[in-house]
């Protein structure tokens, strides 16, 4: 997996937060890689609102980042 | 889901707190993105006080970079 | 809920600490509003030391960004 | 409970992180006012390594607000 | 262990990630030294969503402080 | 337990993820004083994936700070 992440860096806060959800699930693929498994997992984990919460929280903590990295986007209004 | 996130920028605080929880929900959304099956799962979750805490502490996170964003709206006062 | 929230100043500290406590608790009543039912729940949680120190994590992140707004309230000493 | 908290300003990194323990037991206090439940829920908590853990957390986001605070300690090597 | 950590600078957003999940491993290591245990519980673990996701949440803490470290690789684009 | 942390500065970012690792122990060791029933308990611990992530959680946590007061080393490279 290369050149996943060549910047933090964003035109809007909605591409931010869809880098910040990307950053969530790489870690994911780099501890369980092999794709299968995952995605026989997947079906239990989205029914499960304990572990739709967590994954929002790694959202959170990736987001804050992104933000971070982007001013806060607040030169784009 | 296009245009979502405009901005971080709100007026006050408490629009900033509702855009946290905004923030915290989107991501449940994209990771279950069936409304149906969300709905199912709500009832159970809306009982069950480590699920609240848990989604608070998401929308405490998110409140963290809306409130820098805003510099903490140090001006609106 | 209107006007809960009209700044993110106090005058201490403790008052700091108060509002952290306010804003962990207002996402729990966003998402279960029915006050009938939080109060059915609030017994067991508030014997559960698990659900009482995820509290106190929620109420310390929201903390963190109260005293940041208050510049750690430096100049009160 | 008056004045507990009048200052997160410490003279050393040790008396902060003292501060931070603190911190996170007042919020669980807040929530379970009644110290002889407090007292009886205690034990089981102490032997359960992952309730120290979590309680660990509490004082590891307290005590980075009160490290902040505080300017890290810089000047006071 | 020694030298596994010469410094928090790295030449892209992707090796601070890169990094980002070490200083997440390490610490379990740390904790578990022994790698033959470790090794039997890793299948366990690389199976079970909630495990993934709360290592997911490692790493982006992690990654948060990488990423403030290299002033958020602004200077790479 | 006196004079366990005259600082935060540290002369490598290896020695702050040490300190890290320190800061989130000592938390444990107040909580559950008796270091018997912490030996009793850490077998466990050990070899239970979930408690060995949040404990690595609990370094992330500290890490940030401790990189924080010292520059991120930026200056020892």
């Amino acid at each position: 997996m290369k050149d996943w992440l060549p910047t933090l860096q964003t035109n809007t806060p909605e591409e931010g937060y869809e880098l910040a959800v990307k950053l969530a699930r790489v870690a994911v693929g780099m501890t369980q890689p092999d794709a299968e498994i995952r995605k026989k997992l997947r079906p239990d984990y989205a029914n499960d609102f304990d572990a739709l919460i967590a994954s929002s929280q790694v959202v959170a903590t990736h987001f804050a980042t992104v933000a971070a990295a982007n001013g806060y986007w607040r030169d784009t209004e």
